[in-house]
C-alpha cells in the first residue's frame, strides 16, 4: 500500500460528468489499496471569468480582494469533487488552502508556500476519507487567503505529497507523460519512462508544457516524484525523479515553442551603454527577454534581435519606439513567425560537440538558424516558424531518439504540421 | 455621525454594472458623515446555479460540502464589490462569515448565530475601511463553514449590526418600504413610517416579502432597528423598531399570499383520530400545513380542508392518497386559486369587533370567504384568488388605511390584477 496525491487540473473538472470521472479514477485507486488525497484546479474557465469580473471593476484590484476572488474556484470544483466520491459510496471531505495546512509568505497573488501542517489530512486519511485539496492558494500569518499563481495547483500537489511524506505525487493531464519531442510534430517520439529534476525544468522551460516548472523546482528541492500521467488511461506515465548519473542520456528529449516573437533593431550605433540602455528599458517595462543577438558590427553600425514572449510584445514595441531616437537607431522589425527548438540532455556537460553536430544536421536540411542560446544542458536554436517541425524531426534522428513505432495519433502532414505551427499563434 | 450597516440582496449586485451602483452608494452614505458596513448575498441567480451543479453530482449532497460550495458565492460578490469600491478611491476590505466573527451552532444549511466577535470589523472602522461582509454565512466551533439558510443575509446584516452595536441596519431591496398593503394591488396603500417588530413579523409570516421573518426575530430579540429601504432611490424606507404602545394602529397593514393551495378530504367518517392520523402523516411528510378547517358534521361525515404551501403539494398529496383509506374518506380535491388575505395591527388585540367589520366588508363586497384563522394580532381569510385583489382593496379603504394619493405605478386594472395574481403561482 502507498500514499498518493491525485492531482486533475482544470479541464478534467470542466463539467458535473468530468468530475464523475475523476470520482471513479480516485476512487479505483483506493480500490487497489492505496491511500489517496486529491489536488483539484478550478473548473475549466473559472478563473478567467473571474478575472473578467474583477477587471471590470477595478483595473488594478487590490490583491487581497483578488486571491479571496480567485480562490472560490478551487473551492468550488472541490467540494463538488467531494460530493461525487459520496454518492458513490466512499467518504470524502474538501480542505481548503487553509484546512489543509498550506501556509505561504504573504505575497498576494505569487506567494510562496512556507510551510505544511499535514495534521489534519493525515487524520482524514487515517479515517478512511479521501481529502479533497483545493489546488493554487494557501493562508498568510494574516489568516488571509493568498494565491500562488498561474498553474499553482501543480505547486499545492507537490507541496502536499512533500507535507503528508507521499510515495508520489502524480499529476493527470490531457497527455500521458513527457515525450522526447511533441509527439504531433515528430510522429517517432518516444514516452520516457524517467526524466531527471534537471532536464524537466530545461524541457518545460523551453516549451514543453506537461508541468510548471516551479512545481518541479519544489520537487527537486524536496526530493518528491512526480508522476505525469493521462487522465484518460490507465496507461504509466513518465517519472520525474532523480536519475542516477549514470544513466544519463546525452540527449533526453527536444522541446519547441512558437509563442515567441523576434524584434531586430537596425542600424544601431555600436557604441557603450546602448545596450544597457535599451535592456534595461525593456526590463523596465516588464518585457521578459529570451535571447539576445548581436551582429558584427559594420562601420561601427551593428543590428541588435531579442526575442520575447508574444504576449509580451505590445510592451516592447512601445519600449523599442520610446528608445529608437534616444540610441539614434534606423528602424525595427518584428518577426512574429519563429520557433525555439531547444536539445535537452544532463549528458550534454560530459558530451562536448553536440551543438557542432546540431548545427550540422540543420544544415544539412536547409534549416537556417536565426538565433543560439545554451544552458549546460540545453542547446537552443531560433528558426523560422515553417521549418520549426522539420528541425524537431531531423535533431531527433540524429540524436538517435526515434521510436520504432511511429505515434499514431499524427494525422497531419509534415507540410500540415509546419503550417499549423506558423500560424499557431 | 452614526455606524450604519449596509445589506444588498442579490439582485443588487447580480452584475458589474450594479455593484458599482451599490458602491456609489456606499460612498455617498460615507460623505454624509456615517460608519459604514456592507453585508452582501451572492450575485443573482449563484446560489441556484451551485446548488444545480451540486445535485448533478450527489442528489442527497453531504451537508458540509454544501455549505463550504454556496459560501462562494457571497465570497465572490463581496470581494468584488471591495474593489469597486476602491477603484473610487475608498479604503474597503471584505470579510468572510469567519472574517466577520459569525460564529454559528454545528448545523449544516441552517445554522443558528451563536456569536458575534466584532474586533476585526471595528478594526477595519477605526481605520476608515468599510468593511464588506460576506451574508448568509458563518463559521462552527470544528472550523467548517455554515450557512444561515436561504435569506440569511439579512439575518447576518442584523447580526452584525448588533455585534457592532451600529445605530440602523439598513435592508437595501427593489421595494421602498413596507406599505400598507402591496401598492401593486391596492394603489391607494400608503407607505409607513414604521412598524412593530410584532407587526412586521405577521406580515412577513402573511406573505409581505420585504424582511426574511428570522432577521426581523433576531432585530426583536436583540432590539436592532432595521430600515427597509430602496436601492434605487434615496427616499426614506421604513423603519421597524419597537413603537411605543400609545401610537399603535389597529390595523397596520394588510397582506396577501397566493403561494398557498387548499386541499379538501371529502367524505371523512367524523371518529376520534382521524384529524390526528391526517395531520401527523402531513408533519412527518414535511408538509407544512396552515389553516386546517372542519366543516359540520352531517350524519357523521364531514370534510377537512387544510392549506399548505404550494411547493408542498406534491407531498401533500402523495401522503393524503395513503392516507385516505385509512380513515375510510371517500375523496380528496385540490384548489390551486386561492389566495390568503391578512390584516395585521398590535392594536387589534384591544380592538374587539375586527374580524366581524372584516367579513361584512368582504361580504358587501360579494367576495366568499373559504376559510379563516386568527392570531391576537392578525385575521387572515382565504378567498378566491380572482377575488383577493378586491378583498386587499376593500379592506384597505374600510380600515380608513387609504392614502389620499394613488401608487403611480399601478397601470393594471383590477381584473388585470385579479388575473395576475389567480396565476401568478
Amino acid at each position: 500500500m502507498s500514499l498518493i496525491v491525485c492531482k486533475f487540473g482544470g479541464t478534467s473538472v470542466a463539467s458535473p460528468e468530468r468530475i464523475q470521472r475523476v470520482a471513479k479514477r480516485l476512487i479505483a485507486r483506493k480500490q487497489e489499496g492505496h491511500q489517496v488525497v486529491a489536488v483539484v484546479s478550478a473548473m475549466g474557465k473559472t478563473t478567467d471569468e473571474l478575472l473578467g469580473l474583477a477587471s471590470a471593476l477595478n483595473s488594478n484590484p487590490p490583491a487581497r480582494e483578488m486571491d479571496r476572488l480567485l480562490s472560490t474556484g478551487e473551492q468550488v470544483s472541490m467540494t463538488l469533487l467531494a460530493m461525487a466520491i459520496e454518492a458513490r459510496g466512499y467518504k470524502a471531505m474538501s480542505f481548503t488552502g487553509r484546512q489543509a495546512g498550506i501556509e505561504t509568505d504573504g505575497t498576494h497573488a505569487k506567494a510562496k508556500i512556507v510551510k505544511v501542517h499535514n495534521e489534519r489530512i493525515m487524520e482524514a486519511l487515517d479515517a478512511g476519507i479521501i481529502p479533497v485539496v483545493a489546488g493554487f492558494q494557501g493562508i498568510n500569518a494574516e489568516g488571509d487567503i493568498t494565491t500562488l499563481g498561474r498553474g499553482g495547483s501543480d505547486t499545492t500537489a507537490v507541496a502536499v505529497a512533500w507535507g503528508i511524506g507521499a510515495d508520489v505525487c502524480e499529476i493527470y493531464s490531457d497527455v500521458d507523460g513527457v515525450y522526447s519531442a511533441d509527439p504531433r510534430v515528430a510522429p517517432r517520439a518516444r514516452k520516457l519512462k524517467e526524466v531527471s529534476y534537471d532536464d524537466m525544468l530545461e524541457l518545460s522551460g523551453a516549451g514543453a508544457g506537461v508541468l510548471q516548472m516551479r512545481a518541479v523546482e519544489f520537487a527537486r528541492k524536496w526530493n518528491v516524484v512526480i508522476h505525469s500521467r493521462s487522465a484518460f488511461s490507465d496507461a504509466e506515465g513518465t517519472y520525474i525523479k532523480e536519475v542516477a548519473a549514470m544513466e544519463e542520456a546525452v540527449i533526453t528529449g527536444i522541446a519547441h515553442d512558437t509563442s515567441e516573437v523576434k524584434v531586430t533593431i537596425r542600424g544601431v550605433p555600436d557604441t557603450t551603454g546602448v545596450a544597457a540602455k535599451l535592456f534595461g528599458s525593456l526590463a523596465a517595462n516588464m518585457v521578459n527577454t529570451d535571447m539576445i543577438i548581436q551582429n558584427i558590427s559594420d562601420a561601427g553600425i551593428t543590428d541588435i534581435s531579442f526575442t520575447c514572449p508574444s504576449s509580451d510584445l505590445a510592451r516592447a514595441r512601445e519600449t523599442v519606439e520610446r528608445v529608437l531616437p534616444e540610441i539614434n537607431a534606423r528602424e525595427y522589425v518584428v518577426d512574429e513567425d519563429i520557433a525555439k527548438v531547444s536539445l535537452v540532455g544532463t549528458g550534454m556537460k560530459s558530451s562536448p560537440g553536440v551543438a557542432a553536430r546540431a548545427f550540422e544536421v540543420l544544415g544539412e536540411n536547409n534549416i537556417n538558424i536565426l538565433a543560439i542560446s545554451t544552458s549546460p544542458i540545453r542547446l537552443s536554436v531560433v528558426v523560422d516558424a515553417a521549418q520549426a517541425a522539420e528541425a524537431v524531426r531531423c535533431l531527433h534522428t540524429a540524436f538517435g531518439l526515434d521510436s520504432d513505432s511511429v505515434f499514431k495519433e499524427t494525422q497531419l502532414s509534415a507540410e500540415e504540421i509546419a503550417a499549423k505551427m506558423a500560424k499557431g499563434r
